[in-house]
């Protein structure tokens, strides 16, 4: 099939789900963090440093986090749909707790018939090759 | 729409698709990991030291990349396809240059009217958490 990119309803669900997503993560609301990745065994998401295999395993990292120093600043945030159901989120990230540092992370959401769903995640740490955060 | 996880001939097709794409990048095999990556600006490949947004920097990275030690070994790998044209294969990797660490690779794929494509992807290296591989 040829793919839709970038459907303009479609990538704007996509982007109000991943900007709910990013408040709950600084605001460490647990609840609405597992309400957003999907329910599955195939569920996957390496951390920064931690390998989490299926959903169980997820919950239970989320659960037992430091709410302390989750505050971020976003650089570089591109998301992208491919047809109707199905897109990936990638961004980078700054922390004052991290200097000389850059994060990134790359989400696959999937939508389902209860909303957009994070399938697939990965996040890492590295020194910025940048150079440092624009300012 | 409720989402068809894993449909057999679907799952098949991407396995095949990630085979052919572990065996050029142990190979560097240039022609075959640029064929393998979406040819569009949206492309991301956040490397284990580089970011890389866009087709184009992913090609000029791969062209620049020095073909020695890239050989390494994959440590559970799922591939998970979302209806027939989406999916995204995880694996962990080891290599000897590297003792103490794991890599993760993450890689979101689309398929084309030409194949399937590597839509997104992340690799990153970090201490094995679990404390090194198992043999």
């Amino acid at each position: 099939m040829t793919i839709e990119i970038d459907h303009p309803e479609t990538r704007a669900e996509l982007q109000a789900a991943f900007m709910r997503y990013e408040t709950a993560l600084v605001e460490n609301d647990v609840a609405v963090l597992d309400e957003l990745f999907l329910v599955a065994p195939t569920t996957i998401r390496y951390g920064g440093g931690e390998n989490l295999y299926g959903y169980a395993e997820i919950a239970a990292f989320r659960s037992a986090r430091s709410p302390a120093g989750l505050a971020r600043r976003l650089d570089r945030t591109v998301i992208t749909t491919y047809g109707r159901d199905f897109g990936v989120a990638s961004t980078l990230f700054y922390r004052d707790s991290a200097p000389g540092k850059v994060g990134r992370q790359m989400q696959t959401w999937v939508k389902t018939v209860a909303g957009w769903r994070v399938a697939a995640a990965h996040v890492s740490i590295i020194p910025d090759p940048a150079g440092g955060e624009k300012t």
